[in-house]
């Protein structure tokens, strides 16, 4: 209890704020895009909804399903104003929103406000204000914009208004870029699914019993439903690419520093050794491509120390240094030793082998390298501070620190206090012991990079392995709560390399994805892992692929990425009519 | 006391082996080389003497006096054998060796051998192995060379031969360099000066009662002495610039990641947060550049896990982004607010301002923004495992902890222990708090480039400030024992700026550069800096600027070096005539 002028004051409870803050939430949603049709609890997937609302226009349908380029095109051209594109994906969040709960900031009127500036423009000049003109994107709730919240999902940061926007919102912006909402995190971003006590926990669109995944999770929602072309995530251990690969998406997690992360608010801020990175979901490629290119153009390192000076490098696209892109090898990530991924995720992977070979690359398999020591390293180096950073967080209110994405913690009596914490709530280590640690990973680094290059010796290409096609989690959207590790994708963070999330286009068939027997098991967590499949829990929920490139490689990847994508379509897409 | 077995085994004293180490490396000194002319110890300028001393031949003093890019041109016309090179440079590094003890590994023999390999290749193939081809090239002691020691003046290391070389050892030698020895470093190579129980001092060769700086001592004074044209340093806090500055050379401190360091061994591994760089030391800025343009040719990134994703990039070298280096703006800092320079610091700014504007750009004022606040940031990040990490390192043979450079210590007998440490043994910190102080250097960071940016209102360029002229240090190269600060290059690093280092072609001169009445002192520290300035004490030490560009701007920074640098030559070499 605090003390003034001799007067106690009782501060208000957290619930208290919360509802607070529930309301004014409530109250920036447009009062004629509530649903009353909105689809039972019990109706798993709503992915198809939007479009059977009644609230979108033939118009508006059409835009919202439009991919970035297409839009983008249309959009220079005046063919489509700004206001219209807007209108319809405000729209689409909105019922998005209500479907699966993906929204914190709602601020459609300020968009509509910026995108008629941005007709305006358009109509006066002949000209675009910059290659994302007239482009709604959303943005993880992190994401400062200035005069709006970012809670992060921290009762205790209710209330905190931005005084100046992130770098990436000034980027945005002066690409052209309208930004019209922010989307639903973990509180303290260090969970791959999406629950906080403020706005709750966010649902998987393909089937409400599966988690949309985390920390991105509201974005991954909300892309999927096309409530957005393109989303803003964050990650530092799979935060983007878990989302994207969870919801079909196209998901890009870029080294540090590529995109700018200034201005944003963070947990364990200071900790400078696995930064957390900025990054795109969207339905496309072209989605990915467009955004780092537009941030790339505008010279983010001017504006953040931390961005790194590399303007987009036309010749890394063109795959200049992987021979053209016209004979590939990438090596399969099969497993990782760890744990065995379930029977949906494999026959993803196997999928893109064929398609590959098809389509006429090299496809050899990947020896995993210590990835159980580089998961447990990237977790230490976390736990070194984390739990004091998550006390200091919430002590202005005393709210609880989230320990659990079990649905129990739904109920808001729920005491999380004696469920394991999924990061232990340990007392931390001193620096000196921090930085053992991260010498540990240094080395592992150096040793990943040399095996890595020791492929040259398997490829036949005359250079080492192009690509790595890995699982993005040893299984595919679990149920709330049981997305227990996220080993497949903190890998990537440890060594910094550069990884792309594509869909496969293929989705789970119960009759296909059938349970396997039990196998030799690696870890009492592979057996869990096991266990936990049945066909019929995962249906509908998309399969994904992982490709990973070298640190700073991201215009090679997404190139990579659009030889992958073009041989799952070519051999998938007529395989589906 | 260990005890194997039931038996007690007394381990060697440190002092033994030290003695022994003494021993192996004067028996690397060819022996007809050992000199019986020396100057006596009282003869403070020992910088012509190897030309004097008897020892090189015309043709060793020609090739020795001659500059970077000519060597390489007459090595790669084949108008000067490797052989030939190499010869002269070994013989002028061991003679400044004997002047100033700059070494700790000499390596001629397998030198040689190498360079008559280079000499046959060049003659079978009528072709350069790479851009470096024939050139000698010294290296700090810490870079590892497969089959060498590094002990980096820890009596604890004698004996670790590297079992690997360091990635820019393989780097360099595939761009056809040379290497021949290793050079001194103080203990921990936290220290502004060069001494260590194993190797002792490292002497200015200008003034051989001033230091020749540190961390890269050694370097400094070797290749003052023309003992190798390019020199390998690093830097944390200054190490390469101060020694570079303090002996009248060009010295690049690189950004982080910019030069591989894989492959070294360094104090305090595994502090993430402002990392230790690579750099060249030269007597030229052509040096400079040939080694920068060189390491990138051979892409380190693809083995060095840190090194940045950044090709050589001719643009930003041909100052695109400065308005092509036609009419640009620099900015000159005349003190940090936290400590004055001595007056021929001061001169050397003022000399610089006139050659800029002789030579037709803008010279502003730079305003400090909170220096101090970022130099105790910076040691305090260093203080948070240090002294763990130098216990450990020294527990296995009970060397003491060096905590003073004075001259006490020369003496064998010195018992360091009360003596108060230029860093103190402090217990050091949790994970926690150095995560809060880093996030304090990380927001510096960003108030520092906003700061930056905010000059473009000031500069009549229509671009921010293109460059800032900063003091090397608050003196010239002060007397043993009296490099008590790092702040004017510390600066630098905790912001990530590329520094280069340029003499300015000037020598403290008793008669011009006086002593000036004592100002309002900024604190107790600066009070003891004018305490200690005495034109006769510094007398011929050179007199050195830092020209600070922006992170990653390598290529931009060389680039207006050599306008600064021809400005300076426009100026001062005829008024010396």
């Amino acid at each position: 209890m605090e003390v003034t002028q001799g007067i106690p004051i009782t501060p208000k409870h957290w619930k208290e704020l919360v509802a607070e803050k529930k309301g004014r939430q409530a109250a920036t949603i447009p009062k004629e895009w509530i649903l009353t049709n909105l689809p039972p609890k019990d109706k798993l997937s709503v992915i198809d909804f939007p479009e059977k609302s009644g609230l979108l226009t033939a118009r508006d349908i059409e835009i919202t399903n439009t991919e970035v380029d297409e839009l983008l095109s249309k959009l220079a051209k005046g063919i489509w104003s700004a206001v219209d594109v807007t209108t319809a994906f405000s729209k689409r969040a909105v019922i998005a929103h209500q479907l699966v709960n993906c929204l914190t900031e709602i601020f459609i009127e300020r968009a509509l406000k910026r995108a008629a500036e941005l007709d305006e423009h358009l109509a006066t000049t002949g000209k675009v204000v910059g290659p994302l003109h007239g482009l709604p994107i959303s943005l993880k709730d992190q994401i400062n914009i200035k005069g709006l919240e970012s809670t992060m999902g921290y009762v205790s940061w209710i209330g905190q208004y931005a005084e100046k926007n992130s770098v990436l919102v000034d980027v945005l912006e002066a690409c052209g870029a309208v930004l019209y909402v922010k989307t639903n995190i973990p509180q303290t971003l260090m969970w791959p699914e999406t629950y906080n006590h403020i706005f709750g926990r966010t649902l998987n669109p393909y089937n409400r019993s599966l988690t949309s995944g985390g920390s991105s999770g509201g974005e991954g929602a909300l892309v999927a439903l096309r409530g957005s072309p393109i989303g803003v995530g964050s990650d530092i251990g799979g935060s983007i690419r878990i989302p994207a690969a969870f919801n079909g998406l196209y998901g890009l997690r870029p080294s540090y520093g590529r995109v700018p992360y200034a201005g944003c608010v963070n947990s364990m801020e200071g900790q400078d050794s696995v930064p957390s990175v900025l990054g795109p979901l969207s339905n496309s490629l072209g989605g990915v491509k467009a955004f780092m290119q537009s941030v790339a153009s505008k010279h983010p390192w001017l504006k953040d120390p931390l961005a790194v000076r590399k303007p987009w490098n036309e010749e890394e696209y063109r795959l200049v240094e992987h021979g053209a892109g016209k004979k590939l090898c990438f090596a399969i990530l099969w497993h990782d030793e760890v744990i065995l991924p379930h029977p949906p995720v494999i026959r993803g992977l196997e999928e893109t082998k064929r398609a590959l070979l098809e389509a006429g690359h090299e496809v050899i398999d990947w020896k995993p390298l210590k990835h159980g020591e580089l998961y447990k390293t990237l977790g230490a180096i976390w736990a070194a501070g984390a739990a004091e950073d998550y006390r200091v967080t919430t002590s202005a209110t005393g709210e609880p620190v989230i320990a659990t994405m079990e649905l129990a913690i739904d109920n808001p009596d729920f005491v999380p206090s004696d469920i394991p914490a999924f990061r232990p709530l340990a007392e931390g280590v001193s620096a000196y012991q921090l930085w053992q640690i991260q010498k540990y990973k240094r080395d592992l680094r150096q040793e990943y990079l040399d095996h890595w290059n020791a492929t040259v010796a398997s490829t036949g290409t005359g250079r080492p392995v192009d690509g790595i096609i890995s699982p993005c989690a040893p299984y595919v959207a679990p149920p709330h709560g049981k997305n227990k590790t996220a080993s497949y994708t903190m890998t990537w963070n440890s060594l910094d390399y550069t990884a792309l999330v594509l869909p496969t286009g293929l989705f789970v068939d119960p009759a296909v994805d059938t349970k396997k027997p039990a196998h030799t098991f690696f870890s009492d967590f592979d057996k869990t892992n096991y266990e936990l499949y049945d066909p019929a829990t995962f249906k509908g929920a998309p399969i994904s692929i992982q490709l990973v490139g070298r640190t700073l490689e991201e215009e090679a990847v997404i190139g990579m990425g659009e030889i992958v994508d073009a041989a799952l379509k070519e051999r998938l897409v007529p395989a589906k009519l």
